[in-house]
């Protein structure tokens, strides 16, 4: 059998077992960090991972880390992975299919005999998605030592058990965090593939995303606020009216972020008005803004233009309004270095590329900035991800385990 | 004692002794149709009509009339009154006080031997607010014929009683509803003293509201639909962003009311969008709208354009969209003669008074199209209303009294 046969169908067979280890089955993925479905998952990643003869070891985060051992191993290692854990009713490609072709990568390169200078590691990290305790990059920042025992007792889920009880009751001891923490220079790059969960690719028909760019984010939840008075009996003169100020904001909002370019998105998913009648003119309009792009210049004349606006429109009104800042998260840069050798990779297979921003945030967010990293994205067909119809043909996974293996045998991998 | 000083402190005992007909003590008034609260309101009502001097009837819908004969008894009737009926944690004024003024009148008329030619009528009507049945105008609706066996049973309360099985729970028989209907030409004219339930009087200074038209009222719920997409990974030209679309339409709706002046006012009291998150692209938006003017070509003109931009920009987007019209209320020109005695008695009694529409609703708007009439508005402090601090000072109800009775007593009334 081919080679390329034979990695189509070992990813088809593991991606399809490991559909089994969620908590809704036939309702999609939910895989939340610190339960039953996430153990089974984590414990046959392990099982694949010495198949693929590697040696294996998990951490109190209950990140899995399987290493093959390169010629010297004093050196920084290569790190491939992504996370295991998923959303609530979540796809079975999201953070899987990325160790799966981790674990892939692993097994060409054993059977080929290709022994790398460093240690190749797949890494399976815990709670990327922060779905259950509203948080997120656990895993990946504890191995950075992002993560204390503060952290672990302050997020809790909607149960009130806080990180720490939840990691308890599966054995992992949140007192013992700092150990999942890798020495400083023990990691030379991280490579990451995920789906685009974006309908980027997919529409274009382009068989791979190379990712430069992880947008930053800002985010807010903006409070105008009026007068609540009869929708019948008080002139136009006379009201303060939350929805009409608030509406003069957000109706600009989607096109600031279209003249802007570079990606630039900007979203106002949830608006609200109260007390909320249709007799009544509202005293307050309440609106979240969700502002993402790959220049930090454009994020900041983003947020200004709005709170400019919000100030100007409540001001002409005659109200108040409330500006909060949830989300701050600079724009990451990726490796220049690793994405031209993806890109000389595409060439001689090939393949069709693009390149990209992540719109959303993923394990490469936090690592970046301590380590060289670089993505490869897959395309996600309609763009749908977070949902059970979440689908990525095997064919592209095969595309990008090539170019990541090549990517890993590089020179360009072997950096201290 | 001065007449004016007995109007002024029998119009404070009676507003003061109503009080106490609530189902929410210490919390407003709360004074549903067919309820312990309405019933004992209604026989309190009664007694002060016997105590006037009035015979005394109540009708089928719940309605009590007080009546001082005239000296051609079988003359249409010169009617005034209100409703006493109210809004879940309502006021103690909006209504009721319209009731008790024109007991006043009577007590006025029969103090003085002031016999009218015809038969002076005092209306207490009840369920105007449609507060439990979600209707309105029930007993005014039910004197003008208005009302049937299968209106009772359609509507119900939120506990699924309709007005049938809450008719018959206080010993009313809706089977004879219609019972409760006047014969043709028996009112020649009807006489509505309210409280404005809006600023414009009480901010302008003014005494007292000649209103000249109750204003048509359309009213709509919008839903642009677009489609969910992740708020990070969807670009700007990829996106059907529901909220984007309607905030478009939104921000015009209370400019357009502005430059359209006749008192013209339009809301958006409620929106919301749906899934409603912080990172998701909404779905769905939907958005009431309530427009209200004096004048029918406003009204049209303005929802029109509110429609044309729905379609323009849900189209735009790449969307769809709903609009259900919810209540497409044509205004009502009330009595231009009555009115102009009202002008001529305010000068003479040197009250300062403004011409208006009236923006809330009221038993006259029902009574208007089938028999004379007219309001008179007493200013509301700081035009709150529908809550319990609704307040009016008993001094402007003793300036309407003395319109009302000037009014009651002109030739204007004699009128078959």
């Amino acid at each position: 059998m081919k080679q390329l046969e034979l990695t189509r169908q070992r990813l088809m067979r593991d991606l399809n077992d490991m559909k089994v280890f969620t908590t809704t089955p036939g309702k999609g993925c939910t895989r939340l960090p610190f339960t039953c479905a996430a153990q089974d998952c984590s414990n046959a990643l392990k099982r694949l991972m010495i198949q693929a003869g590697m040696e294996v070891c998990t951490d109190v985060a209950g990140n899995v880390f399987g290493r093959l051992p390169g010629h010297n191993r004093k050196l920084p290692c290569v790190m491939m992975g992504s996370h295991y854990d998923s959303v609530l009713h979540g796809g079975d490609y999201d953070g899987i299919a990325g160790i799966l072709c981790a674990i892939e990568v692993a097994r060409l390169l054993q059977e080929n005999g290709e022994q790398l200078e460093r240690d190749f590691v797949v890494a399976a990290f815990n709670d990327e998605e922060g779905m259950r305790f509203g948080t997120g990059y656990f895993g990946s920042g504890a191995m950075l030592g992002l993560r204390d025992v503060d952290y672990c007792h302050k997020y809790k889920d909607i149960d009130g058990i806080s990180i720490y009880d939840a990691m308890r009751a599966v054995d992992l001891d949140p007192e013992h965090i700092d150990d999942a923490r890798w020495p400083d220079r023990s990691i030379s790059c991280f490579l990451e593939l995920h789906i685009e969960q974006g309908p980027v690719l997919d529409r274009e028909n382009v068989d791979l995303g190379l990712v430069d760019c992880i947008a930053g984010i800002k985010r807010y939840v903006i409070k105008v606020k009026g007068r609540a008075d009869h929708a019948g009996t008080t002139p136009m003169d006379m009201r303060l009216d939350a929805v009409d100020a608030a509406s003069k904001v957000i109706s600009n909002i989607a096109d600031w972020a279209r003249e802007s370019g570079e990606e630039s998105v900007a979203t106002v998913g949830l608006i609200k008005a109260l007390p909320g009648g249709i007799n009544i003119i509202a005293e307050e309009c309440e609106f979240t803004v969700d502002i993402r792009s790959r220049k930090q210049e454009i994020l900041d004349n983003i947020s200004s233009k709005i709170i400019e606006a919000v100030k100007k429109e409540t001001n002409i009104m005659g109200g108040q309004y409330e500006i909060e800042e949830k989300l701050d998260a600079h724009p990451v840069y990726l490796c220049k270095s690793l994405l031209d050798s993806m890109e000389v990779s595409c060439r001689n297979y090939g393949y069709s590329f693009k390149y990209m921003s992540s719109g959303a945030g993923h394990d490469a967010l936090v690592i970046a900035p301590c380590i060289p990293t670089v993505m490869l994205f897959v395309p996600s067909v309609n763009g749908r991800s977070h949902c059970p119809v979440e689908f990525t043909d095997v064919e592209y996974f095969v595309k990008a385990v090539q170019i990541m293996r090549d990517l890993a045998t590089s020179k360009l991998s072997e950096r201290d």
